[in-house]
């Protein structure tokens, strides 16, 4: 890979590629705008997050189009149609990401309506921050072939899976407080999901990346994740404790 | 399409098919266990599930190299390769699925620890067998080249939505009803969001489906699925209404 014959194959994939960084930056801002209009109950940007989803799927289709012609059309050799085919599955995951955030914005109407629950707006920016900057991470990782970075966003998912854990069991105690509490905490824990999703489709591409890098999966690198489902704390009925 | 000149490449083609209903057969025995688990609080069962996974994943990965090196290989035609990147993405939605059903299943073990929540358990148990119904046609509808089939899954995916609206609607009643449910309630909207979401993959299988007997995205068609986010019923505070 050091020396570089720029190939019509070369070109095709660059092209493949900046499609790829546009759409990851459409969806950085996604991430930002969604989580600015739940804290700022901004229901306009709310909307604009929604309405920009079409755009994203536009490019993934396009994407997708783009790259099944260059296989037809170059028939690469088996690296490049890696690389291509990891691309293809990137885009995927940044799909997916994006309707995570377009579900988050839809809750902004919502939410506005109902009380405040502490400093959970709070978390959940903390929690779609980090998931942005993990996102920027992987995607300059993979334009990069920067390994060690593309390592270090797997292993800074689980700050999000924590941060998911610690507000969900906020949420609960929230809830057991007041039951007026109970329908916003029940929305912000949805959003709260989303975000911890969106980790894990950043945390995927970053896969892809070790993959394309190393030739190896991370595998088992990856631990995992959703805690409420393991975690004794979650398991002891915790309602019946404190109320 | 009508006469079939057996090719190196169409049993290559086979072979991969036959990959994918394997994986489908797995996946569809895995929806239907961790159901089961849950419904009879068969924790090894659940275990079993869990275990399962492992080999779910390795067919995925299987999979995507044999499509690879058939791709490298025999150079298809823009036709053949639009299956092939199809079937990849079937497989990445299959192994999306595995993973759902074995979070279902880890909460097994928790949840015969907690009070009953109503018909809740039979709910999920509903909507789990519409959703394995469901993958069970996608794939048929897959290997016969049934648009309309496929496009009947599609079609079926807004049942497994509207039982899951519902669902959350009664959770929340029960939540308000006695703190010591709020608990459970949590766990249990889990595993029917995680069962909505086995839904739109296997929504998602089906629009493969559509676009590759139709050669048109059906796109539109889907209208979508988790109405918490904006039907007005879940935006009134209910809560501080009934307490």
């Amino acid at each position: 890979m050091e020396q570089h014959i720029s190939s019509a194959f070369e070109r095709d994939l660059e092209g493949i590629q900046a499609q790829i960084m546009k759409m990851g930056g459409l969806i950085e801002a996604a991430i930002r705008d969604a989580a600015k209009s739940l804290a700022t109950h901004d229901v306009e940007l709310a909307e604009r997050v929604r309405d920009g989803d079409a755009a994203v799927d536009a490019l993934e289709d396009m994407l997708n189009d783009e790259a099944a012609r260059v296989i037809a059309l170059r028939a690469p050799t088996a690296i490049d149609l890696r690389v291509i085919l990891s691309v293809m599955r990137m885009s995927a995951n940044l799909e997916r990401i994006g309707d995570l955030a377009k579900n988050m914005a839809k809750r902004t109407g919502i939410l506005i309506e109902m009380p405040e629950i502490g400093g959970a707006a709070k978390s959940l920016r903390r929690m779609s921050r980090e998931v942005e900057a993990m996102l920027k991470d992987a995607l300059d990782a993979h334009i990069q072939r920067d390994e060690a970075l593309a390592r270090d966003v797997i292993a800074r998912d689980l700050d999000v899976d924590q941060l998911y854990n610690t507000l969900f069991r906020e949420l609960l105690t929230f809830m057991l407080e007041d039951p007026r509490n109970i329908t916003p905490c029940m929305h912000l824990h949805f959003i709260a999901k989303n975000i911890e999703r969106m980790g894990d489709h950043v945390t995927s591409i970053a896969e892809q990346v070790v993959f394309l890098t190393s030739g190896t999966r991370p595998g088992d690198v990856r631990a995992k994740s959703d805690r409420t489902s393991c975690d004794p704390a979650f398991s002891t009925p915790v309602a019946a404790r404190d109320v």
